[in-house]
């Protein structure tokens, strides 16, 4: 019998430390003696990290809302096909830094108002939501000048103002009400080694009786 | 008031000379004083044409089914808003060598049994078809021989074998009769004139009375 996998998102306004949560889980969760695939959105596949750098070099606008979407639900069908399914079938714990609530977010709400198309599209081609999704809850200003620190030339998603990252916060919250059973609202605003053993806290509820050796 | 334009596609199976009657179209056209957009699909557009490269360089499995048709709907969607559609509202007459019906047969037919979402990808996120569409109908085999005669580096659907450019003959005759206004079955395996003149008669029954000068 196949082992059991976990399909873990993390989600989260720019600047907000969920990429680093998920690096840290990793490393936990491996010294335990678990299979980790750690991946990120968009991206995570040979082929999905191609239509990445395809959406976000460039100018910001060389794409429509819509083409955006439709690029990106092509990048997570590839994931989904070539790394995330592959890995839950043989028993390893997914962790995936952003997921289907991004694009929720940001090319549902942030774009355009094209989250009835969002979710068409997530119903006809991708079907499937983590097991478990951790928000990295924090305040916009704190978040906005911890992304700015960083350098980066995928810039596009982390220039919008503080405006749209409270538009942004606002929403994933609403997300977490909106799927209650699947996503953990964690207060990112406390020190690292703090959100991490509440982020390990949380997952290890989530964790396949008998899995932890 | 805007001049209507008119929205012509050409489809068939690979070999069938409708690239050839599109360009011959539209130097006729050109030549009675139309303006004239002549485009192809996959590509059509700067950012359609990068999708176009992705999906068809490389190895012919490095794309699922369902992928490849999210990718080439991405490339639709941009190829309708930055080419096809400032056209026809410009008055112009848009000569495009494939478009959804292709997707119908390839994606829909021939990699997959992908009909069902390739008709709800198409009313969510293109929702619209040409004003005329001339399929191009030739015996397979003759089609074959005269695709294999070029040489070209996107050989990924013009190398399936006879078999299954006899399934796309009987799929694009079947979506004829599916779409009865919209599309004309032209007869190509007379000589390229003659299918020329049939072709340039069947589009004149649909440009707007008075546009020919």
């Amino acid at each position: 019998m196949t082992p059991a996998g976990l399909f873990v998102s993390f989600e989260g306004i720019d600047g907000s430390g969920k990429s680093t949560q998920a690096r840290r889980l990793a490393e936990v969760l491996r010294a335990m003696g678990h299979e980790v695939v750690l991946t990120r959105e968009p991206g995570g596949s040979p082929g999905a990290e191609e239509i990445r750098a395809l959406v976000l070099q460039g100018d910001p606008d060389r794409w429509s809302a819509e083409t955006e979407l439709l690029l990106f639900t092509a990048a997570r069908r590839d994931h989904l096909e070539r790394t995330i399914r592959p890995a839950l079938a043989a028993g390893k714990i997914v962790l995936c830094d952003r997921f289907a609530d991004s694009t929720r977010m940001y090319q549902g709400l942030s774009r355009g108002d094209l989250r009835a198309s969002v979710d068409a599209l997530h119903a006809l081609v991708i079907g499937q939501e983590p097991d478990l999704t951790l928000l990295i809850d924090m305040d916009p200003a704190a978040a906005l000048s911890r992304a700015k620190a960083r350098a980066t030339v995928e810039e596009r998603f982390e220039d919008f103002g503080q405006d749209l990252q409270d538009r942004m916060r606002a929403g994933f919250l609403a997300l977490a009400q909106e799927f209650p059973d699947r996503i953990r609202v964690i207060d990112g605003t406390r020190d690292e080694t703090a959100v991490a053993a509440d982020v390990m806290a949380t997952v290890s509820a989530a964790l396949p009786v008998g899995a932890i050796t």
